[in-house]
């Protein structure tokens, strides 16, 4: 296991939050990050498909973390967007965050969410942000 | 309780994970929400201030529902973006949502989010977004 | 005439493209600015509405220097996020931007962009961003 | 020259905003654009770079093209969000723009900002948006 990963998942142990929603953080490296969940039916809203909040939070998940990876583990999110693509519907959630740049202080991360129906990936939202260092002011 | 507060408070009944945060509905009309929540060690990140995708999910919830007061109870987020601004502390999460313009299919929407401790509320994420009726393509 | 207005001012004769876009600051304080441009034949698109770039720039225009009143002369935008509300057509453009919160180094800024026709204003544009100090990293 | 170029040059043609800021159509093809202009004098702001606007301008022109060739040329950016990575300087600027995914009506679309400097390309900004056929309500 790789010192980006084990750094990772030490983090995760101290989210609570992170650890609600069942996310793994299935590969990371410098500047990138993979997260997985299972699709339960506590994410779900009312037109049967997974809540936006459950989306977003996986994206802004994977970006802080690929963020970290270059900046430290000591990192916030300042500011994402997210477009949503399609409803969210399968058995699982990936979502995967590359650094595109990145100075001492922050990094612009972009990252893909996917649903995962019998190993089959499905696009559902698109997000762009900037991830910075927790003393930032 | 009028229509608004009626229709949808019916709505979060429907979804688990809105239900999960904990969020009432306080207040609506044409065109606006407010939500609350109690703040609870489930939302913290590593930090120890209340994870992101909280106040994401706090923020898309608040404007989703106030797109849905101008576009009929059918909607999803199309998009939004969310600065935040200041680590999320305290006993309660607010989180008020106003529709900017509107036409049929979609709703752009402001969103602000506050803590709140002995009654004083901090400003601690900005929103913008599309709120879009479910069929939109 | 203020302090914010002089030295914006200033700011804008050595800035050719806000001066080739013929836009005016007519008002700013601490945290806010306001300017207006008359709407010209060189800033129309293909249906004859005010090209998108040109609301994208009054709107960063307004954004960065009302940061620029919290944060001195020296910023720029590090991001931002426009949604356009209606096509922009009129006799002239105004572009009001506030900052919603401010550190030492980066202020949070909202704007609205607006066209007018005989006194009558119409919103065209909503923008959010984070202008910063220039040495930013 | 494909019809995707010869569309969007005589799109061009009626533009005049885009013809001022030097702006070619240098590629097209189903879904993606390039774009390319010489950096001017009359491009910059006070600190000897590019000006935002013109950044978000080339940008807005990518974007909007890219999704005019999956929905036709009656198209308007609906909302975008850019974030700058680097101060813009150089001899040229480059942008490309991609469908990520599209439907009857939006495409939601990714962007990519350079300067050129002696064959050199540097990425200055990143872009995300949504581009509407332009009935859109």
């Amino acid at each position: 296991m790789n010192k980006f990963l084990e750094a990772g998942r030490r983090v995760i142990e101290t989210q609570p939050f992170v650890r609600s929603l069942g996310l793994e953080l299935t590969d990371a490296g410098a500047g990138f990050t993979a997260f997985r969940a299972p699709i339960t039916p506590a994410m779900m809203q009312h037109l049967d498909f997974v809540h936006g909040g459950v989306i977003l939070s996986v994206a802004d998940t994977a970006m802080s973390f690929a963020g970290g990876t270059v900046l430290g583990n000591r990192v916030v999110t300042s500011e994402l967007k997210v477009n949503f693509v399609r409803p969210a519907q399968g058995q699982s959630l990936v979502s995967r965050a590359s650094v595109v740049a990145s100075g001492k202080r922050q990094a612009v991360v972009r990252c893909e969410v996917f649903t995962v129906q019998n190993d089959l990936e499905t696009l559902v939202a698109l997000a762009q942000g900037t991830i910075v260092a927790a003393s930032e002011g």
